[in-house]
């Protein structure tokens, strides 16, 4: 006899914890019959049975119908799609007239394999004699013949996902469901047209944007040099909805959080990376993506999420910021949160929190690379998506930073966000998540250390205007950017910077106070023009003396490979440089770079870094300064033939030209363009020196409006050399023939 | 030729991220010789090479003299263990006297294995005639022949951990550094009597029960029956500071975050617990502990905590609540975090976070375990942490909420906090970490629902007060508990309380409104006195009329054995009672419970719940109650005989009788003692019916003052058997001998 002995429980009961169901894809649904306990000694009566004896023979979803109004007649497939708190109609078709005062009907909406009605699972409305209280409303809205049209609208809070639907006859007997139908599945999605939904958007033109449009374009390049490529959002493709359901699925989201924004996009920016917890996409900068696609050679995000949804949720080899944040961006628009990809220029990674980015030199004034572990990105892209944060005060709701690329580890997993852009706007850091993280990348300074012959070193020059330079992010109806550095910032040097610096340092980022150093007088600019890749090149150095006395300057230029992660490569020019400047007056230093020189050395994206060290002779003052030039990459051209009407063939070619003198070898050429084809993949074994290449497709648009055709040509030896055509397709044409009617 | 390829770098400047350190256990250290580029051409001066030729021959730590500085005399071992921002001073021992203007000496701290001068991994202070910036502090004390004595002060925010020492002779040639010598590896501690430091405690009398007390009560039982266990925090045993840091090795804590208090404790509450990282415990709730050790058979934590470290870092079986906040008290404690254990009685497990509590009853009345998936924990066990939030507002500094028991996942992890007591107190849950969760232990609802032979269910009990009880800590100097709800909480009705609750709606707590049930006047109380386990008993209901008509109660009264955490096991009791109340008037119902039905049932920690459902039979409305009753124990004796002194043996005897008519199998006895003895284990495969047991040991105190001795009987049948035996021991006696001097 054992007084302790376990006893016949369900697995999930035991122990401390409940089962928390984690999956959309799973199910269980209730018996098609369930009777009831006898009621009366008597038995039913004849009414009761007649009653029972009503028979629900089918469910029409009004698809298109309700698609129009919903916002999302965009989607490909042929299940519903609605969207929270709007209500949508569908029709029961009965074996008899639909009677309120004698007929009891339940609709039951289910989700995952363990439907619970207090966990917003399990979902019953009634229509008939009998109401029941339920978070989402129905109503009878019209009867005609044996059919009943009902309208149910989700709450505003409900579970976003694929649902199930079964109609129940209730009556003294028990309850007759209908079968398990997947034709009638339906999807729920966030509602940014709706005002009780925590992602409303108040403006046509924003939504129009930020949740509708499927193509957008990403900055990148240098600061001063702004380059630009078009991404494919694609969030309306077939099997796009379903692929990022399964993200969420693999990623062991409890549908409990699924109904809130906040919390979907705080799990997506952990699962769009693959560190940790096998989510989309694998991160690498190592320069041999021989194993995967190269991170520069993608289109767009239904590659990748359909890649990774059907492959058994595999890791999808390999990715970078842009990647992580297009991919991302589909994710956030296709489930109907608004979202944006924004690039930071000179984004600080920094890797202590601390809000520094050392860069070490050396003796000679060169950047010291075993010493030098933080590095600035010359540019880095991350999402921006709109809610109301439900769990922060008011004013911190609007945009929100998340960063799904694998940078740091916040709390336990590489994710980054959502963090509020006015809180780090204020330097209130204090409210989750990860505003520290942010604040830095735009905040961060830049100490100079240079060390001696004994290895010891000092500041020499601080930059406090460096790290942050410029956020952009696409603009509506074009594909220029629009400047949102003062949504994040206020302006370099106001009262209100130093004010937000010491709400920061108040909210834990550590006080950044240095030595004051000495005033050298002397400004060192670094300017060109535009270079394309392969050319030789001259670089002014503008030395500018401040002071009214002359000066000398002595100072060394070092040149070397950069990635555009602001990690250095091999350096390829060390040049000493001498000048006299009088004061107030700016004196030009010039220095002759040769392809020769560089091009053996160069690393993807094609980025130079310049590192300046100098001394003014008089003064012994030091003076530093860096810069990014981004070479340009050689032509691709696009060009079509035909006038673009839906359903009519149209040819499109793509060219490229090797303007090298060596062959570039195992060459991917990407077309891909939304409405218009599905991603088309060429691959050239080599294109030898001086040879040209012509892709030549047909296609026929499915889409009507305005449409992007995008081109991106990837080589180990040469990335990412895209382009982009836009233009409007025409409706398809009507064909009168006699014997088509058409109501006038 | 391949214009991108692969450079040379370093394996961890690729990519994205820098390498981040994460153990203090691995190292890598600075090369004995370096030389430095040759100066001038004309060679070095005699006097540069006279310089150079001063040599270090040893460091001495001065171990007791500074451990008693530092508070830290207690922590066994031979190691210096200091504390932030207090000066520690050693002794060079050199080959010639110290000359400040001609000698440059360097000390070099480093910790891990990557040391970097600005990370906080590398300090570098010099004394002589080189001052170098550092955040640590130094200064020669004193010299004295060839010996200097040097103080330094690491500074308060600067990493916790164990560091490496080496001196270091700077000149013109070059660096001569010591020969790695871990016995002069020191640690650094959090240091509690420090104003800079973020866990000052402003008290001593603070700091000695929450940093220095080796031993302390946990509260358990039910919050009307309280009843306690002694635990040997222990932290200052032998091994144990090592096992605390080789958790954060094991769990990949960054050398980065180790010197920030709300970090470190964050890591620790995902650490304590093994779900997700294999941290150092494996939660059970099963009944079964055959492979490993019962929850209910601890009786301190470095027993724990050494089998963890020990043995390769793979995680201890089993805990539940008590065990997970005892060893996390262990832990923050030995660090110089000031920390205690909280019990939380009637503690939600809300697995929604909706502040909601569902109970279902079935149609008559009895627990409907299908649907009842929510639970309320007898009592809950989480730890306190004392600290500045630097992260936060001033006001919620304080006390913080540390909850290492996996119940739900934070951000991937299971952890809970830190989240201020203060700020749970005001519903300001938008801060860090995890108020929400700690906010819904204390102030959820119990929803009691009735479903009719339908399966319909409607709400009819709204129970506002169930939740969060009573909060009790110990006492200063006295096994007694303090309450400390008031911190918590404000008073159950008040206006504060109800402003508290809208102020947690704005912070995303979901809004809590039901539908007004209707008053039933009447209440029902449930009553009992101490009932010893297999005891039959009587049970009281008291129905209170509160109206001024009489009234008829039918009630259904269902009896169960209960899990600490609330989940259900078997039914042994189901009794329907009537009663006719007077207006004004409470009645009495009596139940007698018989040991036969319960005691086939109970499950660990012996507890039964009783669950009413009653009805008014002349208004319809229901009435509806719950209690737990916790049933007293069998006594485990403790005697010793001998007078307690340092030094001298004493006997110490534990005494047990079956009192059961069924055999107690494997049983385990466990007698713990911090200064007293480590850890015994005594088995006894059998105690008969009867049967008395007596275990005698031998022990001598290795240290004088109050001490504790506990005792823990555990097996299968009967759990958690404890007792304790608090007394004095005294110094060890001074034999004098003649030939000892004493000081006058």
């Amino acid at each position: 006899m054992n007084m302790m002995s376990l006893k016949n429980q369900p697995a999930w009961r035991w122990g401390a914890r409940a089962i928390i169901d984690k999956s959309n894809s799973l199910e269980s649904n209730p018996p098609p019959h369930e009777k009831f306990p006898t009621v009366s000694p008597r038995g039913p009566t004849d009414e009761a049975i007649r009653a029972a004896s009503l028979s629900v023979l089918s469910i029409d979803m009004r698809v298109t119908e309700n698609k129009n109004v919903h916002h999302t007649d965009t989607y490909k497939g042929s299940n519903l799609i609605v969207r929270r708190n709007t209500e949508f109609t569908i029709i029961l078709k009965l074996d008899r007239a639909f009677n309120e005062q004698q007929h009891q009907v339940e609709l039951e909406f289910l989700i995952g394999s363990s439907p619970d009605e207090n966990k917003g699972t399990y979902i019953i409305v009634s229509i008939g004699k009998e109401k029941q209280d339920s978070s989402w409303k129905s109503r009878v809205v019209a009867m005609h013949g044996n059919s009943v049209m009902v309208g149910i609208t989700p709450d505003a809070k409900c579970i976003i996902g694929r649902f199930r639907i079964f109609a129940v006859v209730v009556s003294v007997l028990g309850k007759e469901r209908t079968q398990r139908n997947p034709d009638t599945d339906f999807y729920v999605l966030f509602n940014p047209w709706n005002s009780e939904d925590e992602v409303y958007m108040d403006k046509e033109e924003d939504r129009q944007e930020y949740v509708m449009n499927e193509v957008g374009t990403i900055y990148n390049g240098v600061h001063n040099n702004i380059t630009t490529r078009s991404w494919n959002f694609g969030q309306f493709e077939e099997g796009v909805l379903d692929a990022c359901l399964t993200v969420m699925d693999a990623g062991n989201v409890p549908l409990l959080f699924r109904g809130n924004a906040t919390e979907v996009v705080r799990q997506a920016s952990a699962l769009m990376n693959s560190q940790g917890d096998n989510g989309v996409l694998v991160g690498s900068w190592s320069g041999d993506y021989s194993s995967g696609t190269a991170p520069t050679a993608w289109t767009g995000s239904p590659e990748i999420l359909l890649k990774y949804a059907s492959e058994g949720c595999v890791p999808v080899c390999f990715a970078q910021c842009w990647v992580f944040a297009g991919t991302l961006n589909t994710f956030v628009r296709c489930l109907g949160i608004p979202g944006r990809v924004v690039t930071n220029y000179c984004s600080a990674h920094d890797n202590t929190g601390n809000l520094k980015t050392d860069i070490v030199l050396d003796e000679d004034g060169r950047m010291d690379k075993s010493r030098t572990r933080d590095s600035v990105w010359n540019y880095h892209c991350w999402n921006e998506v709109f809610m109301k944060r439900l769990d922060l005060p008011d004013q911190y709701s609007g945009w929100q930073v998340v960063d799904c690329t694998p940078q740091e580890t916040s709390d336990g997993l590489f994710r980054c966000g959502p963090t509020s852009v006015n809180a780090i706007k204020e330097g209130e850091l204090s409210y989750p998540f990860d505003a520290r993280f942010v604040f830095a990348e735009l905040n961060s300074d830049v100490i100079y250390h240079k060390s001696n012959k004994y290895g010891k070193t000092k500041i020499i020059h601080v930059d406090t205007s460096y790290v942050g330079k410029q956020l952009v992010t696409k603009k509506h109806d074009s594909n220029d950017y629009m400047d949102i550095t003062s949504s994040y910032k206020y302006s370099e040097a106001s009262l209100k910077e130093r004010q937000v610096m010491q709400m920061a340092e108040r909210r834990g980022v550590p006080s950044r106070k240095y030595l004051t150093l000495p005033e050298a007088g002397v400004e060192i600019q670094i300017q060109t023009n535009t270079i394309k890749i392969g050319d030789d090149f001259r670089l002014t150095m503008n030395i500018k003396n401040k002071s009214s006395k002359a000066c000398t300057v002595i100072a060394t230029v070092t040149g070397c490979v950069v990635f555009y992660t602001g990690i250095t490569g091999s350096d390829f020019k060390l040049e000493n440089k001498k000048a006299s400047v009088q004061a107030s007056k700016t004196e030009p230093v010039t220095i002759d770079i040769k392809a020769v020189d560089y091009t053996p050395h160069l690393v993807e994206q094609a980025n130079l870094l310049f590192v300046v060290y100098g001394i003014v002779e008089e003064t012994e003052t030091p003076l530093t300064t860096m810069r990014v030039i981004n070479l340009q990459l050689p032509e691709l051209t696009i060009k079509m033939s035909g006038s673009p009407r839906v359903g009519s063939d149209l040819l499109v070619s793509v060219e490229f030209t090797n303007p090298y003198n060596f062959p570039l070898l195992k060459v991917e050429l990407r077309l891909d363009g939304p409405g218009l084809i599905q991603t088309k993949v060429k691959h050239y074994s080599q294109i030898l020196p001086g040879a040209s290449v012509n892709y030549t497709v047909s296609i026929v648009p499915r889409a009507h409006g305005k449409k992007v055709l995008m081109a991106c040509l990837d080589c180990s030896a040469l990335r990412q050399v895209t382009n982009q055509l836009e233009f409007e397709v025409l409706k398809k044409e009507l064909v009168t023939q006699g014997t088509i009617r058409f109501r006038s």
